[in-house]
């Protein structure tokens, strides 16, 4: 096993150089010619193929937001547990309890402000936060603090923060996005989102309003989770539009402003739902999986139609166009539509726990979470040899513009994360996400922001990478 | 003086083939060497204040929306007044009699469609169109019927119309306004918006959906007025956003699509507003007057910066600027912040009627109201030879990206459109409006939307234009 190891890094080091030139020495075939010609088959049948966009355009316009524990996410389940069957897959629903948020109303309004007509209030656009604590029924009335960061809230200390509510205005970084790094610039403004509740609250904040940790200039109050540390006071929490958080800051700038929020939502008990698994059996190695999946839970304000069907819609093209053509894998094909991606992440947290036995046959795990644009290749964690073992699919894929591999640390996909921290290596679609955070938990995540052609080119990916992996020839290093 | 308007014309032949042709033939001079010298020092000066985007800001920011009799709209009139006396400028409010439309509650959501979970509904993003009548207390829900058009609507026939609410589906041409022309675009699909509840009505149709009339696709509604046609039953008119429209058309092609609709909105009785009017008064000609203006009334969904604070704020620099270099006009210089541009336009109407002995000495008038863009000219509404007598002042703005002038027939501007139609020649800027109808109507017209570079730009072409028109040596042709 280890001589075959040392083998293989050779292999690859000199594949991920040049996978076209010419060795010298016989390698080890990692696909065979009729693999690679069937890689090309489905390629060209998925480029011109349309179920994974009437799949992604039902979850989206017919069943609409899906958030974990709504009638929606359940119809969601049952919906594509039976389009699996049509295909003769072997389908099963894996239970998952999963947290039930439902919003309620929510309402800010500016009543206090520097040359505020009198009898007149200023609309705030905002979210409550996913997980978020209600008001009290009357709402509440208080100065609004701005701070950019934890460090000017601290600076400002326990005297100037308690009994007010705290902004965090820390801007989404909109030039960082643009450049292709939308990933990163969600990642820096995330942050206050998921923690500012519990910070201002320690120094006495008795709510707390976000800057939407996204792209958009529209108006729109962007959601997600929180977390709310142990031991300290829950306050409601809300996100503020990109605009009412620019217009909260000059208006604070020139004196006191005071904001009255209403926030109803309710945490209910834990609720049942489901992953939905269903097997395209491997001819060979039936007993090793690959998963390509997307999750099937959504945020509450758009359809979900990035933030996750398309995920869905095109993992679940992929056993479509394999049965379509007859053509059997080697190994598994796994498709798991995940539940609870957006607050709990139980679906994937379930799935690992349940095959904690059985994590060494699991391949390899795809999962496409980062909307429907352009994709340029496949980006991947787990070892940097990986690299060479992707090159022939990625000599296939480049004739569609999505030849590039990349390594990401830390994973590709937080449904497979469990699976990626134990050892399985995990592959995403490497996207331009140049517009990706301009939508992702709005209102206007909807099916319209979805390009037909570009949901194509990522099916096509889905379906020649998870292909390719469960008929290739050797292990993966792991 | 026709002998005089014949030299005029070939000279404006001339200088608009060649503004810096050397003439062989002296010719009448149109502006003197000081008054170039002066336009130019103030187009520096313009470039480098501040002062119209602080003027904006607080109109949009600390004001807010300004809808026609509203409490907002009395205090942005209460504030330009006293900016302008401020200025030592001669200020009369002119009395208006405004209509006084209040927004109310309003929702909508789909409640049956197929594929819909059980117990729960889809909401749509609408707004009520200004002037709309309320539904019922309970709402309204009835089926949805989807036409692209007048005459698909006509081709229905009562038979399928009546007891439904129609959705007109026209789409806002991006393509057309990303080119630049956007005010075309506009002209295109807003036709619904205005007439299609009257059309709907005809036919026995109980409510009417119009697609937002912009180019925004970021799930926001679009507001502007209607006219409900004598005679016809008035119902009730919300614009729904692009997505919505998007998703009912796609839904209704598959099935019986209803909705629940109510909409709150009232028609108070007509409210005293105000016409603000500032005079700089004139060196030599005090009687003749241009007129430099915006509208000072917005839509209630934003906060109006783009429609029209910045219209205002650029208007209001003109003499502040001059008041600062201690700069007297040959004519008087107008500033008027109009009254209720966006449904009615009773401050324009009043105004010419109450100014009708006194058209004559109208010299010019120039209304900024279609954002806050780079302007790259100017546009004009009368005689073709105005170019000639634009050129010099062309000069000037060219250094700032802004020499193009065109001619558009019709009218510049809504509230100097009486004034315009009584032969007073009529200015605008001519603005790059790629964007501007993304966001106008819409509750993303904020603040953030302006950037100060270009409304600068905007401010030195108000100045240079109405200064130099105000130290024109010769008459205009009208």
């Amino acid at each position: 096993m280890k001589q075959k190891s040392v083998l293989l890094l050779c292999l690859s080091f000199i594949v991920s150089i040049n996978a076209f030139a010419q060795q010298a020495n016989p390698t080890p075939v990692l696909y065979s010619e009729k693999t690679i010609a069937e890689m090309k088959r489905i390629q060209t049948a998925a480029l011109a193929s349309d179920y994974a966009y009437r799949q992604t355009a039902y979850l989206a316009n017919n069943i609409g937001p899906r958030l974990s524990g709504s009638p929606q996410a359940e119809r969601a389940v049952q919906y594509v547990a039976a389009e699996m069957r049509k295909l003769g897959l072997v389908v099963r629903l894996q239970k998952v309890m999963v947290p039930h948020w439902v919003r309620g109303e929510e309402k800010g309004e500016l009543v206090q402000f520097d040359g505020m007509a009198e009898g007149t209030t200023q609309k705030v656009v905002l979210a409550a936060v996913g997980g978020s604590v209600a008001t009290p029924a009357g709402g509440i009335t208080a100065e609004i603090v701005v701070v950019k960061n934890y460090d000017e809230l601290n600076a400002l200390g326990e005297a100037k923060v308690r009994g007010k509510i705290v902004l965090f205005n820390n801007k989404f970084d909109t030039g960082m996005a643009a450049s292709g790094f939308g990933s990163s610039a969600y990642g820096q403004a995330v942050a206050y989102r998921g923690g500012g509740a519990s910070a201002a609250a320690r120094l006495g904040a008795i709510a707390v309003l976000v800057r939407s940790a996204g792209g958009s200039q529209n108006r729109l109050a962007h959601t997600g989770s929180l977390r709310y540390a142990d031991g300290v006071t829950q306050i409601p929490a809300a996100s503020v539009s990109y605009e009412d958080a620019e217009t909260i800051a000059y208006l604070a700038k020139m004196g006191t402003v005071k904001i009255r929020l209403l926030l109803t939502p309710q945490t209910l008990p834990d609720a049942v739902s489901y992953n939905v698994i269903a097997d395209l059996k491997g001819s060979e190695k039936p007993e090793e999986v690959v998963i390509v999946s997307g999750h099937l839970d959504s945020w509450d304000l758009g359809t979900g139609a990035l933030d996750d069907a398309c995920g869905v819609g095109v993992s679940m093209q992929v056993p479509y166009l394999l049965k379509a053509f007859n053509i059997r894998p080697q190994r598994t094909i796994r498709m798991i539509a995940w539940m609870n991606e957006e607050n709990g992440l139980r679906g994937g947290t379930t799935y690992a726990e349940e095959e904690k036995g059985n994590i060494g046959k699991h391949f390899a795990a795809i999962e496409s979470d980062l909307g429907a644009s352009h994709p340029v290749g496949i980006l991947f964690t787990g070892k940097p040899e990986l690299t060479g073992f992707l090159a022939p699919m990625l000599a296939v894929l480049r004739e569609q513009g999505a030849g590039l591999s990349q390594i990401q640390p830390g994973g590709v996909g937080a449904d497979i994360g469990p699976l990626t921290r134990e050892g399985v290596p995990s592959f995403a679609p490497f996207f331009d996400t140049r517009t990706y955070f301009n939508y992702h938990h709005t209102a206007a995540d909807t099916m319209d922001k979805i390009d037909p052609k570009e949901l194509a080119e990522n099916g096509s990916l889905m379906a020649v990478l998870a292909y390719g992996l469960a008929n290739l020839e050797q292990p993966l290093p792991r």
